[in-house]
């Protein structure tokens, strides 16, 4: 077994805690990367206030370095650089798997963390950590260009946009929706802006609209501005919703326009409710998407590498999870907080030290 | 203006009576129809039993003849057979009149009964009655071959279930479920069986499932034999739900394959619930259809004619209405109502008397 270190969660709404533990030793086709970078995502804090088995060891949103292969691993050498998201494995056979869609395989992939791994009977654990091994074949290069820091959230926050605002057609001559203006939120509007479609920005918070119209807003809607909402009648061919509180759809179903999409990537609570009519007049559809499957990821992660998209993050030292996890739960984040893996601050993980950088954002998408 | 007679409810709740009335003087497009069939909706049932404005003559889906044509009419003569539906006019120039999908204009469009027509300002009665007045953009011929009386559903129950089979793409290689099997759906299921589809009818009746088959099922499910409903799990493309009474969708929703609609044509009280995992997991849609368009309609019908669908229905006389509607609200029917608008039986509209005949079903479409 292959010893690791982390920070991990030991009951539910605890705290995280630098952690250890063992990974798996490398089977045939799997690497171990060293993580240097992982997102925080909103998934991560309903694992610790809400999940069932601990101790939990977050994070899903990976980049970092080949430091071991396989026997049999073709598409990795040592030293590359690397992304993983929030998959890890799956089936392989069947027909989801075959068509490169494995978040939707029919056995249930196994995730990044949470997970019992097939393979070995182990829990999964994530990317909060020293090192992951998992098989190549949920391992991606990270494109050159890209910044690692601020590329580790397309590996979730970008691939649950870019698979429904491809499918929806985004695109020029498309009007696009975008509602909320968090990690999911942020990242859907600067993709969809490089997908040629015109993109408004739906925000509770007036103050974001200067900034969304810097990501690529063409315009910035105050969702709670009833008259500014009634105005939207008709407009949108696709709304991607990335919200996860409770909210109401029908203001969105209202502003779809004749065969439009409303599309729900954030998992509220509760179910969600729209009235007959607002589905059939117009002919419109809700939809829900998530995550994406390895054809789609390489997809996406050429597409960002080839427009310059990567997230808009604060960078944080792995000692300050729990203020991140906190801020993040409080919407106190512009727009995805990362923590740096090899950042000094009492993990053990930690094989460097570094002073307490201020990380800015390294968002190179936008002027 | 033009005499006509008819059948109206004169109170919400209350009995279909003969009554008089006027119809404008013909515009120069417009047409006269003399109406020989029209169909029992589960429409006309809410209109009578839930509308707010009276007298209400129901009925939208008629078959008759033209019997006068406006200066200006180009399409029609006098004796031609024609068919009309829910719709009897609208703007003419925002988008989706344009694309010829006048079912969404942005104006409305003009009912078939129960519209405050914009041209001359009168309340619309619908066509359980002696005759129609309309504009010709709105009136069909009817197909050669077809039945007239089978075929009156055809503009209402046909339509509605034929624009989103095609939409969703029924034909070969697809699976289609169709739920409820009543006025609505027998039409869909042998749509969608012409169409290439695999067809399985969902239904609560056991003993329909020799009949489904007989209409071009290929299988069968019992809806509320819970085992069955599991066995469905990940089958189809695309579930078409014409049932009007409440319902639970998730059965439905658990039945889909991945990227899998449920499109609602059925208009159920209360709202439509899902749970947001329902929708995400296989990144399925709920979407819903409802009538169609002149270009949508024409299309229908000359693919109905192509393959000899009409309805199966029970043709009553004009004075046996009341008793149509309360067999239909206890979906008593196999599977739609026709009025014969020309057959006695007290309603003064008649232009001739027939004895006390049992109309039988005239499907042409099953063997």
């Amino acid at each position: 077994m292959r010893n690791a270190t982390g920070w991990a969660a030991h009951r539910q709404g605890g705290p995280l805690e630098p952690w250890d533990f063992t990974r798996r030793d490398l089977l045939g086709d799997d690497v171990a990367v060293r993580v240097e970078y992982c997102g925080v995502c909103a998934t991560d804090i309903s694992a610790v206030n809400h999940g069932s088995e601990f101790p939990v060891v977050p994070g899903h949103e990976m980049v970092g370095e080949i430091t071991a292969t396989g026997d049999a691993v073709t598409r990795f050498r040592v030293g590359d650089k690397v992304a993983v998201g929030n998959i890890i494995d799956s089936c392989g056979v069947c027909p989801p798997c075959l068509a490169g869609r494995e978040n939707w395989c029919l056995r249930y992939p196994t995730l990044t963390y949470g997970s019992t791994d097939p393979k070995d009977g182990l829990t999964t654990r994530g990317g909060y950590s020293s090192e992951y091994v998992l098989p190549e074949r949920f391992t991606y290069h990270l494109p050159e260009g890209l910044d690692p820091a601020a590329a580790a959230p397309l590996m979730c926050a970008g691939i649950t946009t870019y698979v429904p605002l491809k499918r929806w057609g985004a695109g020029p001559g498309r009007t696009v929706g975008i509602v909320g203006m968090g990690g999911l939120g942020h990242l859907a509007l600067k993709i969809a802006h490089h997908m040629g479609a015109e993109v408004v920005q739906f925000t509770r918070t007036a103050d974001k609209a200067d900034e969304a119209r810097a990501l690529g807003a063409d315009d910035v809607v105050l969702s709670t501005d009833e008259k500014e909402m009634a105005a939207q009648t008709g407009r949108f061919d696709l709304i991607l919703d990335t919200v996860g509180a409770a909210h109401s759809l029908e203001p969105y179903m209202a502003a779809l326009a004749m065969d439009g999409t409303l599309c729900v990537v954030g998992i509220p609570p509760g179910d969600l409710t729209v009235s007959p009519l607002s589905l059939i007049v117009g002919a419109k559809t809700l939809a829900g998407a998530g995550s994406g499957g390895t054809a789609e990821t390489r997809e996406m992660l050429d597409f960002c590498a080839e427009h310059g998209i990567v997230a808009d993050v604060e960078v944080m030292r792995p000692d300050q999870v729990n203020e991140a996890l906190d801020r993040l739960a409080r919407n106190d984040v512009r727009y995805r907080f990362v923590l740096d893996m090899a950042a000094g601050g009492g993990g053990r993980s930690a094989d460097k030290n570094t002073d307490e950088n201020t990380y800015e954002s390294t968002d190179k998408a936008t002027g």
